[in-house]
């Protein structure tokens, strides 16, 4: 019993987390609770009910399979199960009018064959890559309607009744979903890329910002070398960064779904938003190549050699941190980037400086196996101010 | 028409291409044809039809959703309806029970209050990472079950034979999706990731196997520099490993609901292929530094420094590439990696050759600036070299 007690405890305990980390999960929740309990409640109101029969169900069946975490998924998905819906009954009851026309015994033949072609070319159909982002779900409700209405061997006359229920009860629990998710605290794919965005440039920025002076005082202190291996000392979160391309494209094209709303206009140009998110990870890339210099065996690194490199090196990382910061902010409040203008100036002088610093530094006395760790670090930090360029260059458009 | 024709010519071919790039593709459209048109078909025999009725229809609606590409999907998604129906009806006829001893004018309201708790509760369980990655679409037939029962307001006699209906009909339809999808040309999650992993591991060799040769073509030769810039010789296809994680992800949680196959064993080992996938992730950014490197704004390397170092980079980059190479087909044929082991020593030896190339370099003449970018190119290499190891040593386990 003890261990089940703190079996329960573990588990109430992920449950809070799970809460507090994104509230909005526990409203998500409590909506589909809402509009479940409506649509249901809908059905015991007899009026309707004897107007709809048994396809009341449908729309039980649409909240469910409709409602989505954002606003955009969810239009995504009742739009494409209206449409589909519509679209196969129409091809349907022609089939079945075709069907008809041959003798009755040969009548599952031929649904036979008309169910698997158009099973198979809408099957097809879902592996080109522009149908599967887009309308994905809309071919699978197509092929599922149709082969039900075909199967079900009623009528043209039935089918048309049939057909009027089943359309109006989807639209009573798709317009349901809409309206709770637009209207009860909504969650917008639009909003949650835009932030998306915004905070992976500012988790770039966390790295880049305390890495100069980071890097140098392993470098210089040798004692602190072992201690600082394990490099917990550098904000890990922009390795999320590296793996956000794919939450970044469905989030976009869920958004692309959405009306107009907030600081959001209609046609809002979320194409771009991807556009800089891949610059992001481009310089992501570029960090993580640094962090494994930093975990790499350490080298003693002339003392002589770090002092001449180190003032631009960790300008140009404190320069890039400020820009990404401006640019993520810039990004939040919409605004034309001036700050972060500035900041990728500093940037190139930066860059400037490390030129000739490295040009001042007497050779003689090197030794060139030992310099080549912190001139890597140099040359890729150089590489990150051009990333953060290109960054900048995208907001400002 | 002129247009329409080109329209549908280029079409036409597009869908070509996409049959081509995967024949599997077409076999799955024709696959779930045939299982549609079975199901569909038991539906039109007299003696079936009359012992199921109208709940015939759910069977068709169980393959229509539930038949996926590869077989470890399909697994996933029957099993899940399976199992979340016989539990959600099993709590549903219990929920009506409970209703049932109140007065029949409260009756609704209890109803509505247990479907807004569990709906509620349900979905919140769908943020669970551990519940969406193995039983996100159990939850949401749980959801659907469990409300479609309550509503539909049944008495408790009438629901047992629906459940039973429904349960042999998607037991049908499910058994159907298993059986074709599992004998008749059968698409192994598993040894798509198996060939996943092992094709990206090639495809980085692909690009290190030419880089040496290529990278010091370029510094060397003058004239060529604007050529090369847009670096068509480079092969892009590690690119793809950028972004694999998903893809990886997704095909492992797939493979571990498919029995044992071919080569694979009950329990294989489908961890150990996200920790290689890790390490060869982590290669492809090095790579991606590396190109970044070559397309950035090139400076006259002195040749006597590119003498010195150009065989040791030339052997590293060839000998990693090989090691790679002979890890992919150790992969391939599952056998223990003996000629990578030695491709992995080569490296080694290269790593150690250009420590004492740079060493026994004349620092004097050179200009300290003019080297870096050359310098990097080595030291990114001599960790990618490190990451083979490392490939190798999981390879091996």
């Amino acid at each position: 019993p003890e261990k089940f007690n703190t079996k329960v405890a573990e588990v109430s305990k992920s449950i809070k987390k799970l809460g507090k980390d994104d509230p909005r999960r526990v409203i998500h929740s409590l909506k589909v609770g809402l509009a479940l309990t409506l649509v249901s409640l809908l059905y015991y109101w007899r009026p309707l009910f004897d107007g709809f029969g048994i396809a009341g169900i449908w729309a039980v069946l649409t909240v469910v399979v409709v409602f989505e975490f954002t606003v955009g998924a969810t239009l995504y998905k009742s739009l494409n199960r209206g449409f589909a819906t519509l679209l196969a009954g129409a091809l349907g009851i022609g089939a079945q009018h075709l069907a008809s026309l041959f003798a009755e015994r040969e009548e599952p033949i031929v649904h036979g064959i008309l169910v698997f072609l158009l099973a198979g070319a809408s099957t097809f159909a879902r592996f080109f890559p522009g149908i599967k982002a887009k309308y994905d779900y809309g071919v699978l409700i197509f092929i599922l309607t149709f082969s039900m209405i075909t199967v079900s061997g009623f009528r043209v006359g039935e089918l048309l009744e049939m057909a009027h229920q089943r359309l109006s009860t989807i639209l009573i629990g798709g317009s349901a979903c809409i309206f709770i998710s637009i209207f009860i605290c909504p969650v917008w794919a639009g909003g949650d890329l835009h932030n998306l965005i915004a905070s992976n440039i500012e988790k770039l920025a966390a790295y880049l910002d305390g890495f100069g002076e980071e890097y140098f005082q392993i470098s210089e202190d040798v004692e602190c070398v072992t201690a600082t291996k394990n490099d917990k000392s550098f904000p890990q979160e922009y390795k999320s960064v590296l793996a956000s391309k794919n939450t970044e494209e469905s989030l976009a094209n869920f958004a692309r779904w959405e009306p107009g709303h907030g600081k959001f206009l209609f046609r809002h140009p979320w194409k771009q938003y991807l556009k800089i998110g891949a610059f992001a990870r481009q310089c992501a890339y570029l960090i993580e190549t640094l962090s494994t210099q930093i975990n790499s065996e350490d080298i003693q690194v002339p003392a002589e050699f770090v002092r001449a490199i180190e003032a631009p090196c960790t300008k140009m990382s404190s320069a890039s941190a400020k820009a990404l910061k401006a640019l993520a902010s810039s990004i939040k409040t919409m605004k034309i980037p001036i700050a972060a203008n500035q900041h990728v100036e500093d940037c190139k002088c930066a860059v400037q400086d490390l030129k000739t610093a490295m040009e001042s530094v007497a050779l003689e006395s090197l030794d060139l196996l030992a310099i080549i760790p912190a001139a890597t670090v140099a040359s890729v930090l150089v590489e990150i101010v051009n990333c953060v360029e290109k960054i900048s260059e995208s907001v400002n458009e």
